[in-house]
Order: structure tokens, then C-alpha cells, then sequence
């Protein structure tokens, strides 16, 4: 199988974009040392070579079955549970204390991107598994750490997040399942989950599910709503996990991708004998799901990014074996045929797969990095709030964009096979039916477009985004020291004003009170900001590669990769960022404010 | 199951707009009423009610399978099949000489609409069938006819195109397949053809292939390409077709989607025993064959169109049933949720699918109809040769921007659904699955979009595009006449002075004699070239529909339908042909010209 992803530009982005090293100067990371974040690599590779590439398509073909309220799942994923709890890796970038390693999470991410390039729906099992973990030890009591999280973080035990009711869909303030207070301090909880993710498997020996509920008599909507433990199996009297706890796995979705995993319509409390243990105080549990949700978001950015690096990669290879047609400026048919890479068609194709996954993977990585940098200099500090206020603006961005983009990403990539794209001969059709959900999981590119227009924006009297500005501005500073970029420095810093005046126009439209009118093309807002994010995530990557070539007088494969960083940014610039034209021009057309509002799509 | 299309929008398309009726004036068609082009629909609406829709899912989970040489259907095309032939649709648009009906194109077509919107799988085995008997009934001898071709109208046997080989893909230069002359005049044919749509099948007794061959010692290229009927089953003495005519299926691809219709592998003459009869003259194979591929490129327009269609009525039902969240103007949990439709993003999708589904229908049942008007007026006249040189510019392209338009169409209506949209449970998973490939059928965008700015544009001292930009200035003409619809007008006139900028731009760069540059941006190109002969389409509909309003005085649903027309091309004007923009900025971007010519997408 063909390559499926670039080490050589994870190393690039880490070590010479972020300069992720400079973590090791704080405290906090003060135990590492640059080997160590290979060996997290090295780790990574192996597990994907051995255990994930080979069942990728083989777990697609034979999904999950629900049989007799079991669910069977591919042999393949409890080897694959087995080793990342053997590696230490599900917990590793939780506090010592809490039975972590302290790993930098842009270092766990990278690891994560190169599992989930080998299989993107295995590795939502851990995935999950180290979101719940994460939860419990961040809110939980002592107790429920102990119990819980300790044996999720080695991989004994799996985790989910149960939301999503049927009647509500993402309207989390209709979640209706019940939690009624016990004399014990315990709950009994009642209602109905659907879609969930691991929601039930044959892996682990028990399954943790972090449920929202309400408890009896809590008010109406999301500030009524609190996060329980609900194991499959609760403890006997002896402290053993063998009691049945009336979670009961009603359905199980078939989907048209991400077939490895399960998605199962869960029923609590059926024969009113689910438990659930309180997480943190009553009525906050969807502030506290917050913090799952926003790793889980960056993490179906990741998902779109790893799946697209895949496409990518495969696509590349059969663009430089596959022989067909001529060069549009010899059509010699007494010679042989060209490779299709040398179709310009073809190439455009290939470099806006690139530009789309390494653009992304930028950002990405860089969201992850100021999650560490708050670590590193204290949730409170100065340093630490900047941090968290970029990281909160960009998160829903860093979602979303990459799931749009790789959904057209891997695409492409299909189409550079042709018919053979189309076929299970080859593992494209897989990955555009997997990639397809990203846009879906974790809030749909419209809710996510609403938080970043309706409030990402606003927050605070707007402070996150001059925060985000002033960082463009640097790097399009930066930028102007090198004389080739200053075309592209300038592109961006236009495109900067360009989008603050299209904000400023909205936020006019705002003032008048009519949310759906200044709602209304949320989504296209949404496509613009994330558009001007990843060109300037090119910009810091061009400047890096631009600084290779003229201090490090690389040669070969380095002269290559460097001069091809500098391509593909043009590339995005040119012809990614130029969508920007007609989409500022949708946004303050003043006679089509309501066109939408108006009109009705019926007959 | 939800509505799948709008008769109504097909009367105001057929009617209103194209004004079908003016056909039965001439001679060719004078046979026909109104009323009798009603019938055909009705026809249609039957078989799509109880054939086609019922098994459209079902074929989908049981797909065709290859076993010890023999490929089995689902038992529902045979039905199918024959509910055609007892209909006589078959060959209803042949002329009556060849046993048709002379019905006219665009009626078939919009027979064809109401059919594939229930199954696009199954329509394939009869569309195919019509377009090689028609292949042969144009260019076969009178002896192949009556052998082949009549046999196929009825249903009894049908019809493959065989073009494609392993070697060569797109590159029918590059066609190796061979036809060895034999004292009686057939040939001895020796070959692979992959990628052969119902290229082998339980349904009908024979099965007749259209085969490209090189006759030995022809010229290289597509000059020494000839065509041929290879039946599976070739007459013995008594004229029974009883001998097996070594046609042998090598394998089956299994697809991402339109799982229904098997994609063979055949190989022929493997024992030197697969007797091809050539059709018409040696080495015109492809001259003929492009006949076929035309027609079959407007079906392939019409395929991704009636998908389309079908996913946009299937989220519309949804968004007016399914409750979730509140309005954004309304926020009071106290009252109940409201349905997603009232969300202006989900009304965004919902427009944005009816705008893309009945503009692309617009311009193919267009091109359908400028078929018809060669009939009536002669092809030889100047009328005719009018309209057919407007169907040969266009006809790629109403291929290409319904294709890919209507990969994004669906994927909006996947999208409507959330979750639910990614599971089997709705049938927009199977939707967005068939519809993919429709950019890759008979010819992939990037190959048309190289027919199209490398020859369409060009051919004749470029006559075609000034008679095509002559009609659109009639249609800005006219409704100029109405108050409301001047800036509309204004708009198309616009982009249609942007497009020639941008086109005249493009020929100077060809006059310098490099392809690779010239072409490179094609394919953005034909997005351009498509988004504004769109546009066009939806001013002549708002055209229509204003003067209905004006002069019919309609209410209730008439009343809504011509409101909602004039509210949907505004939107395709304000949210699609706004795209132009960027376009043509890119395209005429003086510093990026050789981009794609420099950079190498790897590493």
C-alpha cells in the first residue's frame, strides 16, 4: 500500500514551524527531551504498519454486527486496543498525577495522525477512550478516578460520549434522559442515546459511558443538564464489575463509511436499573462536556486532515505508475504513453490535495501547541489566557474547514483514478465514504458556523480575533523580510482587511437584532475565515522553508521538499485563497440580505 | 417514500418554457398531441412507481455477483426491462422506418428523468440498449439491423459499449484491442475491455457489444479505430443464436455506487473464437461511436440531475418534518422545537439543491430539444446545422456542471439529515454514493473540460460560442422587458462580457503555442463556462415565470411554484454566479500561469 503519510513534513511542521523543543524549556515538559518526541513517532508507525494498514479494508467489509444485544467488532481492534494501552499512549499526555506522561498533546496528535492515516475508524475506539478518561480525571471525584479512569487509561476498560437524544439531534437543550437521585448518592438514569460512537464491542471488559442527563426537577435547557458515569457493568458488593447496569444496545447504525466502528442507539435504564454516577455538581454537565467536545472537534479536523493525507499519498503514487495519454504539447503516438502526473489536470488535482492537507495539518497542530503552551505557562497566566482565547476562536474553525476540505480533498484524490477510483480495487471509494462524516460529528459545519459568526467572533467585544490578527500580522511582517514572499505577505494582509471589513458588516447587520438575517450565510463566513486561517498557515510555512533554502543550501530530497513548500503555498494562495473575491461579495451584498429568509424552497 | 421530482417543474420546463408543443407543427413529428406527450410521463411514473423505487435500495444490498462465468442481477431488472419493451420505449425516438416512434428526444428525456429519480441503476440497462441499437440502426448494414438492432428495441436483447481497456483508460488512442478480417467478411475479434456497464447480465437472451478495434495493420491513433456488434451468442446454421461467441466475463468491479448495474471486465476472443461483424466502414470506429458517447454524455447529465433531484425532495421532506432546536429569533425553551427547515443554513442546502437541480434540467432537457429541432428541421438545413453546432459546444458541457453539481448537490442533501443522512436508514448515503461517478462516466470533468476550452471553443473560427452568446443576449433582451428582472438581465450580461474576457485572455495564451499552459486551467474554466450558461437557463426560466405571474394571475400552489422560481434564480444569481468572480481572476492571473507546470506535488 502506498505511502500514507509525509514523516518527513510532520518533522517540518513540529520542529521547524512550531519548534515544538521549546516545550522542554518549561517545567511542566521539563522530562523530555527532542528523541523522546521521535520515539512517540516511531511508536506510532509501528502500531500502523502491524496492526492498523493491514485490517483497514478488511474491517470496512466486515462491520459490526448486533447480534442477540452483542456487538461483535473486528478481530483486529482489540490488537489494536491491546497495544496503545501497552504503549503507554491512550493516557499518555494527562499529568503524572493523574497516571499520565505529560506528553505535549501536538506530539500525541502527531502520533494520533499517523494512526488514524493507517485506519481512521480504529482509532476511535482510544480516541474516545482518552476523551472520557480526560473528563473524568478533570471533574471527577477521587472515586470515580480511581475506579474509572485508571483502567481506561491502560486500556482495560473503553469509553463513550453519550449525547445525542433522537428526538433533539444537536439541540442539546431537548436532551430529556432523566437522572433520579438515590439514597446511596447514586442515580438512576432513563432515556435513549443515539449515534454512539464504541457505544458497545466485544474489546474491552467494560464500557464507560459519560451520559447527559437531567436531574429530576432541573431547569429547562442546556443549564439544566448534568454529566454521569454509566458503566455497561457496575460493581457488586465485592467491588467486582459484574452486574449488568441496564444500558442496553437497542440498534446499531449501518453507515456508509467509518463501518470499523459502531454506532449504536443506546437504552438506559429500560428495567429501571441503570446507574449513573454524578460527575462535578448537578447542572453543569454540559459546561464540563465542553472540554471532551473541543478535543473531539480538533479531533474530527485531524480525522478530515488524516484521511485526506491518505487519498493524497495514494493518489500520488497512481498518478506517477499509471501511463495513459499523451503530454498536451507532444502528441507523438509512436511514442509510449505518459504517466499522468504530467497531465496538468492531474497535477492540479494532486497539489490541491496537498495544499488542503498540509495547510490543515498546520493548524491543526498549532491549536494543539497552544493547548500545550497553557500548560506550560499556567491556565491563569497572561500567556495562558492569550492561548486559550485563540485556541477557543480557532477550534471551531480548525474543525470545520478541514472536514469541508478534506471531504473535497480526498475527492479529488478519487478522481485522479478515474474509474478505478470508483471501484473497491482500490481504497479511494473507502475514504471518501469515511471522510464524508466529518463534516457531521461534533456539530455540522451550519451549528459550527453559527458558534463562530454568533459568538467566536463577539466574545469578550471581539478580543479573540485581534488576538488571532495581530499573530497574521506578525507573520505577514515576517514575511516582508524575504523579498520573494512579500507578493504573498501582501495577498494575505489584504485578505485580512478584506475579512475585517466583511466582519464589520455583518456585526452592522447584528446590531439591528434580526439573527437570522445575520445569521443567514453563517456558513460562508465560516468557509472565508477558514480560508484566510490556512493561507496564513501557509505564509508561516513558506517563510520556514524560504529561511531552509537560503541558510541550509539544501540539496536532493531536502532542496525538493523545501522548493515544493514554497509551491504549494503559492498554490493556496493562488488558487484557494482567491475564492475570497466572490465570497465577500455574497456577504455584503446589501440586496440579498434576506434572500433566504424570504424565500421557501418548496414545490 | 418521498416525492423523487416535480411533474409540475417538468411542465413548466417542457411547456412553459421550451414550448414542446411547437414540434408537432413539423412534419417529423406531426403524429403527436399534447396530450399524448403526457401519456409518455405517465408511462414513466408507472414503472418508476412500481419497479423501479421499490427495489432501488434493495438492489443496492444485494449486488450483482459473478459466479463460474455468469453474472446475476436483481430479479427486479428483468421487470424492468420488460415493462420497457411492452411500452415500446425502448426505440421511441427512432424514426418510424427503424421501428421507433419518432417521439421526440426531450420527451424521452424527461421519461427517462422520472425513471432514473426512482433508480438510476436499472435505467442504465435500457439506456444503454437504446444508444447501441441506435449506433447500429445509423451506421449498420441493413443486415445488422434487422439482425441486432430490432431484437434491442423490443427488449429482448441488449446493448454494451465497449471502449475502454486496461492499458489505455481515457487514451482511446491507445486502443489495442484487435480485428482480424476472416473470409466471410466478419472479423475475429481479440481483446480487453474493462469498466463494461451491464456487460454481462441474467436479463436479457443476448447480449449485443459494441466494440472499438484496430482492423490489422491499421494506422495508429484513433484514425485506425473501427467498430463492431460482438453478441455474446452469434448465430449457428439454422440462424439460431445458439453459439457461444468466446465473450467472457473475466470479472466484476464492485463499486462505491449504482451497485445495480454490473461494471464488467469482458475479455474476447481468448480461444480465438469471439467473431466480431464490423459496422460501417473500417477505421471510422470512433466518428461513429461519438454519436453514442454524445447521447450518452447528456444521459450522464441527466444521471447526476435526476440523483439530484431525488436527494433534494428526499431533505426536503425531511427538513419540513423533522423538529430540532428553535429558531434563531426565538430561543423560549417553553415551546415546542421548531422544524429544521426554519433554519436559514438548512434553507441555504434546501435552495442551493432546487437551484442546481432544476437549472442543470433546464439546459439538458435544452440540448434535448435542439436534437429534436435537427429532426424537424432538417440536419442539413441551416436551422439545423444552428442548433446542432449548439448541441456539440454544449453538450460537454451539460454533461460536466450537471456531474459535478450534482456530487454537490447531494452531498447537501446528505448533509440536511445529519447523522441519520450517514446511515442506511435514509437513502441519501446510496445517493451520494451513485452520484459520484458521474464526473468520471464518458469522459472525467478534466477530459471535457479540455474538449471544451481546447476545441469547443476554437472549432469553426469559434461560431458555436458567438451563436450561444447570441441566444443568452436575446434572453437578456427579453427580460429586460420586465422591471424586476433588469438586474438580473444586467448580471448575465455582465458575466457574459467577463467570460468573453476571460476566453479571449485564454486563445492569446494558445496563440503562443504551449498546451500545457493553455489548458491547465480548463477545468476551472468549464466550472465558469457552466455557472454562467446556468445562469442563463435560470433567466429564461424567471422569465417564464414572471410572465405567468403577470398574465395568469395564479394562486394557491401556482401561485407558490412561479414565486419559488423567481426566488430560486435569484438565489443561483447571488450564491452561484457570484463564483464567476474568483474564477476569473485566477484564470487571468498573469504570475501563476505555469504554476501547475513548475511545481511537483511530491514529496
Amino acid at each position: 500500500m502506498a505511502k500514507q503519510y509525509s514523516r518527513r513534513n510532520l518533522d517540518f511542521l513540529l520542529k521547524e514551524v512550531i519548534q515544538v523543543d521549546q516545550l522542554i524549556k518549561y517545567p511542566y515538559f521539563q522530562d523530555y527531551t527532542p528523541d523522546m518526541f521521535d520515539m512517540v513517532l516511531d511508536t506510532a508507525e509501528e502500531i500502523a504498519d502491524k496492526i492498523l494498514r493491514p485490517s483497514y479494508i478488511d474491517s470496512d467489509r466486515k462491520q459490526p454486527e448486533l447480534i442477540n444485544g452483542k456487538t461483535k467488532v473486528h478481530p483486529a481492534v482489540k490488537d489494536y486496543v491491546k497495544a496503545m494501552g501497552d504503549s503507554g499512549m491512550i493516557g499518555a499526555i494527562f499529568p503524572y498525577e493523574d497516571g499520565g506522561q505529560q506528553l505535549p498533546t501536538v506530539i500525541g496528535a502527531a502520533n494520533e495522525f499517523i494512526r488514524g492515516a493507517a485506519h481512521n475508524s480504529f482509532v476511535m475506539f482510544t480516541g474516545l477512550t482518552t476523551g472520557t478518561a480526560h473528563l473524568i480525571l478533570s471533574f471527577g471525584s477521587e472515586k470515580l478516578k480511581e475506579t474509572f479512569a485508571s483502567r481506561m487509561i491502560t486500556g482495560e476498560w473503553s469509553g463513550t460520549m453519550c449525547l445525542t437524544e433522537p428526538q433533539a439531534g444537536s439541540s442539546l437543550s431537548d436532551v430529556v434522559t432523566t437522572a433520579s437521585p438515590q439514597a446511596d448518592g447514586s442515580f438512576k438514569i432513563k432515556g435513549q442515546k443515539v449515534f454512539i460512537s464504541a457505544g458497545d464491542h466485544d474489546v474491552t471488559g467494560n464500557i464507560i459511558n459519560l451520559v447527559l442527563a437531567r436531574i429530576d426537577g432541573a431547569p429547562l435547557g442546556t443549564k439544566g443538564i448534568s454529566l454521569f458515569v454509566v458503566p455497561k457493568y457496575r460493581a457488586d458488593d465485592q467491588g467486582n464489575f459484574s452486574i449488568d447496569n441496564d444500558v442496553v444496545s437497542t440498534g446499531i447504525y449501518h453507515k456508509m463509511g467509518q463501518k470499523a466502528t459502531p454506532a449504536m442507539h443506546l437504552t438506559f435504564g429500560d428495567k429501571d436499573d441503570s446507574v449513573g454516577y454524578l460527575v462535578g455538581e448537578p447542572h453543569k454537565g454540559l459546561q464540563y462536556m465542553f472540554q471532551m467536545m473541543n478535543e473531539a472537534r480538533l479531533g474530527v479536523g485531524m480525522g478530515a486532515t488524516y484521511i485526506a493525507s491518505s487519498a493524497y499519498y495514494a493518489s500520488l503514487e497512481y498518478a506517477k505508475e499509471r501511463p495513459q495519454g499523451r503530454r498536451l504539447n507532444n502528441r507523438n503516438l509512436e511514442e509510449e504513453q505518459t504517466f499522468i502526473i504530467n497531465h496538468p489536470d492531474v497535477k492540479r488535482m494532486l497539489l490541491s490535495q496537498k495544499a488542503m492537507v498540509e495547510g490543515c495539518l498546520g493548524l491543526l497542530l498549532e491549536c494543539y501547541f497552544w493547548e500545550d503552551m497553557i500548560h506550560a505557562s499556567g491556565a491563569k497566566s497572561e500567556e495562558g489566557q492569550r492561548y486559550q482565547m485563540l485556541l477557543d476562536l480557532l477550534t471551531t474553525v480548525a474543525k470545520t474547514y478541514p472536514a469541508e476540505s478534506g471531504i473535497k480533498s480526498v475527492n479529488e484524490g478519487l478522481q485522479v483514478f478515474g474509474g478505478y477510483g470508483y471501484t473497491e480495487d482500490f481504497p479511494l471509494e473507502q475514504m471518501a465514504r469515511d471522510v464524508r462524516i466529518m463534516s457531521i460529528y461534533e456539530g455540522t459545519t451550519g451549528i459550527h458556523s453559527l458558534n463562530l459568526l454568533g459568538r467566536g467572533i463577539t466574545f469578550q467585544g471581539g478580543k479573540a480575533p485581534q488576538l488571532l490578527f495581530a499573530e497574521m500580522i506578525g507573520t505577514i511582517k515576517e514575511a516582508q523580510t524575504h523579498d520573494d514572499l512579500v507578493p504573498y505577505a501582501e495577498k494575505l494582509e489584504k485578505e485580512l482587511g478584506r475579512l475585517q471589513k466583511v466582519t464589520m458588516h455583518l456585526l452592522g447587520i447584528a446590531e439591528k437584532g434580526d439573527n437570522e438575517v445575520f445569521l443567514s450565510d453563517a456558513n460562508l463566513y465560516m468557509e472565508f475565515f477558514g480560508i484566510v486561517t490556512v493561507a496564513w498557515q501557509w505564509l508561516k510555512q513558506g517563510i520556514v522553508a524560504k529561511t531552509a533554502l537560503v541558510t541550509k543550501n539544501p540539496t536532493g530530497d531536502e532542496l525538493a521538499f523545501y522548493e515544493s513548500k514554497i509551491h504549494t503555498m503559492k498554490f493556496y494562495f493562488h488558487y484557494e485563497l482567491v475564492k475570497t473575491l466572490s465570497l465577500s461579495v455574497r456577504l455584503t451584498d446589501p440586496e440579498v440580505l434576506t434572500i433566504s429568509n424570504e424565500m421557501q424552497p418548496a414545490i
